[in-house]
């Protein structure tokens, strides 16, 4: 087989129907023509699978005023063919640089833009083979998906459902004696068991001084009296995640510094809460709840941002640190995280999901936020 | 918090004894000089663990004549200060850009060397905080992770081993009846026990037509008369993965076609593994494979390549595929994986990984390969 531009073969041609009522095409179609550009390449796996429903990991996207197409490599073609509709399919021979050169000739894209996630590599060897410099996009499909729809906030909806009663279901063991490593697997059984294909990621459950490490990992280490246990998880749903954080604290001597804290990071966690709302900035979300924590003299405990975005990525945008400066929109899903790590002594996160609907805050996440003291 | 590149933080000096044993950088840094490079910045997270022994998912290095530095954010503070000798630990503060501009200037670094991987968002930022353009290098050090040593070799039999046994703790359980999904959470499940930290990538189950879809994913299909089911898992330890397929037959009525299937992958895979030694080309352990499976009538349906490296990453250098023109060398571990796969009828892998050593090639996967037809 040789590494040569093979002729396009159109598997499907497309159904322009389901076309008319797709939003997000449409929208994409919009922004490429305000930026002037002839082309939009588009290689990001979930953006594809925001555009087209094609939930495999490799394939990229070409749309330009009047073309919706879509390629992937010979192992998706069935998969393709199934779930999406509405793009003209090719299955990819050869390298993908010269497969969208020829693309970029047979259809006159002069000026294609690119999504910046791209590697470098993959730029040099397009650049090089494309008739003129392709053009760099910032957040194109990015920008969109931050607003999320009532079907994509439905999925979202069963993701926390799915992560709050495997993590109930695992609650009672969490006591002193049991490894960290055990909860972790409890809770990504019980979630494969309510249907998630995956856990959101790998989850963290940390105890005593690996408390005190934000992404610590499940470890040998067994749950002992006194101490702080942080339990970072996520479910999944239709491709869509949830992402949460409770901390429990075992029973033990000496625990009045571990309640300061926990109070600490549940106040600011109510500050930030109060202060999510159409308008403002994600900045000042964040300097609500670090606020809080400086204020209790912790500052330098907090080094992490308040939230992110969730979605069909764990973390997206918008941002919620003090580097975001960009408006809360309604339609917007977030964390709101705050914690304090202290070396040795232990760590608290709390971390809920909010939706911001009619202009406010609403709590996706449930489960008891107040300390729990467990004998 | 601003976003100001903060006064370095140095948590610890650097332990230069350490250094000396240390092959894997004295390679680097001599590659570093033969390419004129002042310093080589790395972020791929593997070629750091690789360098390193780092094993959080967040971080970069900055190599030059005389200075090993490393970075890494607040949340894998003490677990970089447990893990990492030998380089000077500095936590990131603000953008990683500024930050690494600030050490080129410190260091009065003029070409620096970026790896290929780095988005181009990333390169586009570099290239406008530092003096001068940086300088891409192609596979610098994943060049060197082609050729593992004898501590990665102990390693990857681990993960074979964990692999295989839990493939067989598993076996008995596949015959009609079991869902595909059922399988690879029993397999997955099986894996863990035996200490693998995460499945080297989601179990692929595939029966009947599903089997056809080299990349198919678990269903809830349940395994049928006469269904081929393709199997394809791995496992890891210490950081390292091992990658297998193994299809068996279901019996049914009128097989006599996947019979001739299986027989034609089975000797593509033989007369791949005893063209693999010392020297020859990857791409002709490819056509050896290949042309078995042309021979038989079924070259179209083998769309994707004969094999890839396995270490750290799960797919890594060396491609064995008709675009790699690379020397086999000694050491090198890669996979031999050729398959059918016929839409509607079915699919068959059968994939094992070897070990070039000695000039020859040594098995390092196990558990039958023949013909296996289950009742």
């Amino acid at each position: 087989m040789q590494n040569l531009l093979l002729p396009l073969h159109h598997i499907k041609t497309d159904n322009r129907a389901s076309l008319v009522t797709n939003k997000r095409i449409i929208n994409i179609r919009r922004i490429i023509g305000s930026r002037k550009l002839d082309g939009f390449l588009i290689t990001d796996i979930k953006n594809i699978r925001y555009l087209t429903g094609f939930t495999g990991s490799s394939g990229f996207l070409i749309i330009t005023k009047n073309n919706n197409l879509f390629f992937t490599d010979f192992r998706y073609k069935e998969q393709a063919e199934a779930e999406v509709t509405g793009w003209e399919i090719t299955i990819e021979k050869g390298r993908r640089t010269k497969l969208i050169a020829g693309v970029a000739k047979k259809l006159a894209i002069k000026k294609l833009g690119f999504e910046q996630s791209i590697t470098f590599e993959f730029y040099d060897l397009l650049r090089a083979k494309l008739p003129a410099v392709p053009s760099p996009q910032k957040n194109l499909v990015e920008n969109l998906r931050k607003i999320k729809d009532e079907e994509e906030i439905g999925s979202i909806k069963k993701a926390v459902e799915r992560a709050e009663e495997a993590f109930l279901a695992v609650k009672p063991k969490i006591r002193p004696g049991i490894k960290e490593r055990d909860i972790a697997l409890r809770i990504e059984d019980q979630l494969k068991k309510r249907g998630c294909k995956r856990p959101a990621f790998d989850i963290i459950t940390a105890s005593g001084k690996n408390s005190s490490m934000p992404h610590a990992r499940p470890a040998e280490k067994k749950i002992e009296k006194g101490d702080f246990v942080i339990i970072d998880w996520g479910g999944e749903a239709d491709g869509y995640y949830s992402d949460m954080t409770r901390t429990l604290l075992m029973n033990g001597k000496g625990l009045s510094d571990k309640i300061r804290i926990y109070e600490t990071v549940n106040n600011a966690r109510k500050k930030a809460l109060s202060s999510a709302k159409e308008g403002i900035k994600t900045e000042d979300i964040d300097a609500a709840a670090r606020d809080v924590i400086k204020k209790a003299g912790y500052g330098e405990f907090f080094g992490h941002g308040t939230g992110h975005g969730v979605g069909l990525d764990v973390h997206e945008h918008p941002r919620v640190s003090w580097t975001g400066s960009e408006r809360v929109r309604n339609g917007m899903v977030f964390t709101i995280e705050p914690g304090i790590y202290i070396p040795k002594l232990g760590g608290v996160r709390i971390e809920d999901m909010i939706l911001v609907k009619n202009g406010k805050a609403e709590l996706l996440t449930g489960l008891n936020r107040d300390l729990e003291i467990i004998n």
